[in-house]
C-alpha cells in the first residue's frame, strides 16, 4: 500500500461519500482487501483528486457512465448518492440519467431512473 | 415533423454546435433524412431543453457517455466539439475522459483520448 | 406533453401491450413522468407509429435488441408479452433469442430464454 | 468438419447470401478455416435451418442485433445484404436500424444506418 | 443431436464442471432443450474439445471474458466453479478478475469478484 | 509521478511488450502523459507485478476481455503482440479468441481473429 496515495484518495472518498467511505471500504474490503485499495488509491487518490474539473462534474460524469453500462447498479447508487453528498440536485441527477438514454437507449436510462429513485427514497426514510 | 419541437431542437443544437448543427443536419439528413428530424426534435428539443441541467453538465455527460460506449468515436467528436462551444475547457474534458478508465476501463478512454486530441487538433488548425 | 404525438404513441402501445399499456405508463410514470411521456411519444407515437414495418416484425426487432443488450430483462419481459399481442408464436420468439447467440454469445441468449420463458409461465398461470 | 451439418449450413448461407457466400466462406477461410466452419455448421446448419422462424424474419433479428453491439459493421454490412437477399425491402431495413435507436441508443442506430446506406449504394452501382 | 459431438461435448462438460455438468444441462434444458445441445456440442464439443489450448488457460479465458460482459453473473459462477475444478487456484481465479478492471472498468471487476467470492463460499460450505 | 511504482511497472511493461514498451508510452504519452503514467502505474506497477498469476495467463485473460469488448482493436493488437512476447504460441493466442465467440459472439470473435492475424503477418514481414 502506498501511504500518500491512500491518504490522499481516502480524503477524496469521504468528500463524495461523507460517511458511507468507511462502509464501502469495507464492503469491498470483505470482497478482496487488495482491491479495495487500488479503488481507494486509483480511483479517488489519482483520479479524484485531480485538478482541473470540480466534484461536482466529476459525479455528474460517473453518473452518466454507470448508466450507460447498464449492469452497474450498485456502482450507480453509490454515485447518486455521491452527487448528492457534494450537492448536485436530485433534478440534474435524473436529468443525466435521462439525457444518457439519447446515447445509450431508453432500457439503461429507465434502470438508472430507477435506482436513482431508490437511493432518493432510501434518503428521505434515514431523515 | 412537429414544427415548434424542432425550432426548439435546432435552437439548442446550434447554441451546441454553433456553426456546425446545420452541417451535423445536413449529413444525418443524407443517411435518413426522418432520423436526423428525431435527433434534432427528441434529443435536443425534448431532453437538451429542458430545464434542471446547465448545457456545460449536459456536454460532460454526453462525453463520459459516449466515451464509454466504446464505439461511438463519430459522436463522441462532435459532443467534444461541443462541449468547447459551450464553455467546457480542454483540461475539463481530458479529465472527463480519463475518469470514464474507472467506470469502463482503459481502452475505452483511450480511444476518447485519442478522439479528444483530434478535435483540438483540428480546432488548432482551422484558425 | 404533445397531444397528438401522445395519443397515436398510446394507440400504438395498446396494440402492443394490451391492457398492459395502462400499467406500464403507470409504472415509467411513478419512476419520472416526463420519461414515460417520451417513451409513449418518441418510442411509440415516432417511431413504431411509422408504416413500413408490420408490428410483428418490429417486436422481434425488440426482442433481438434487448437479448443483445444483457442487461435489458425487464424491457425484454415487456417486448416478449408485445410479440406475442401481436401475433408471434412462442416458437418464434424462442428462435430469435437462440439465433442471438451468434452474434452476442451464449450467457445472453440464455438470460434471454430465461426471461422468455417466466413470461410463457405468467401467461399461463393468469389463464 | 461434419459433412451434412456443413452442407445444410452452406446451402441456408447461399439462401441468404447468394452469390456471396463463397467469398463470405473464402475471407473467414483466410483468417481461420476451423471458424469458418462453426460459422457454417453452427450458424447456418444448427440455427439458421431450423424451422419456426423464416429466413426474412432471421434477417430482420440479425440487423437489429449487430446495430445494437455497435462495433460489428462488417457483419452488419453481410446481414443488410443478406436482408435484401431474402425479402425485406430497403424501407424494412432502414426501419429496423431506426428501432433500435430506442433500445441501444442514437449512435448504434446513426452508425447502423450509414452501414446500410453504403449497402444499399454498391448494390445500386452494381446494376 | 449429432451422437458423436455430443459425447466429445459432454465429456469435456464433465471434465470442466463434473458432478455440476448434469445439473447444468438439465435446468439449460427446462429452458429450452435444443439450445442446451448447442450449447454442449458447439460451446463445448467444438471447441473445448479443441487441443492448442489446455482446459486451465480455457478457464481463465472464459472468467476473463465474462467478467467483461458485466452482466453473465450466472454464467461466471459456473467457469470459476469450472476453473476450480480444472486445477486453477482460488488466487489465479481472483487476479484474472482484478486484471480485467483495466479493460472493462471497476465495476465489471468488482461484480466479478463478488460473484467468485459466493463460489468460494458455497465451495467451503459443501465441504 | 510515483518513481517506484512507475519503474516496477515499466519493468513489467518491458517483460511483456519488449521494444514495443518505449513506442507505447511515447505514444500514449503525446495523447496524455499522466494517462500514460497511469496505465504503466496502475495497470503494469499494481496489477501486472501482484504474484499469483504468470504472465502468460495474464496475456490469455488481456486477450480474451479485450476480444470481447468488440471495439478495442488497437488494446487487442498490443497484448496479442504481449502474448507472443511471454511464449503464448499462436495456436493458443487463436483459441482463445475462438473460443470467446462462446461468451461474445461471432462478430466480435471474427474481429479478434483479423486483429491476431494482421499482427502475425508484421511479425512474419519484420524478420
Amino acid at each position: 500500500m502506498n501511504q500518500e496515495r491512500y491518504k490522499r484518495g481516502y480524503e477524496q472518498l469521504t468528500k463524495v461519500n461523507g460517511e458511507g467511505a468507511e462502509r464501502l471500504v469495507a464492503v469491498m474490503g470483505e470482497i478482496e482487501s487488495d482491491f479495495a485499495t487500488y479503488l481507494v488509491e486509483f480511483a479517488y487518490g489519482d483520479i479524484y483528486g485531480r485538478p482541473g474539473l470540480d466534484l461536482k462534474s466529476r459525479q455528474i460524469a460517473a453518473v452518466a457512465s454507470l448508466t450507460t453500462l447498464g449492469y452497474a447498479s450498485p456502482q450507480l447508487k453509490i454515485h447518486v448518492q455521491g452527487a448528492l453528498n457534494v450537492g448536485c440536485t436530485r433534478t440534474e441527477i435524473i436529468e443525466v440519467i435521462m439525457q444518457t438514454a439519447i446515447y445509450a437507449g431508453f432500457p439503461a436510462a429507465t434502470n438508472g431512473l430507477r435506482t436513482a429513485r431508490e437511493v432518493f427514497k432510501e434518503h428521505d426514510q434515514s431523515k
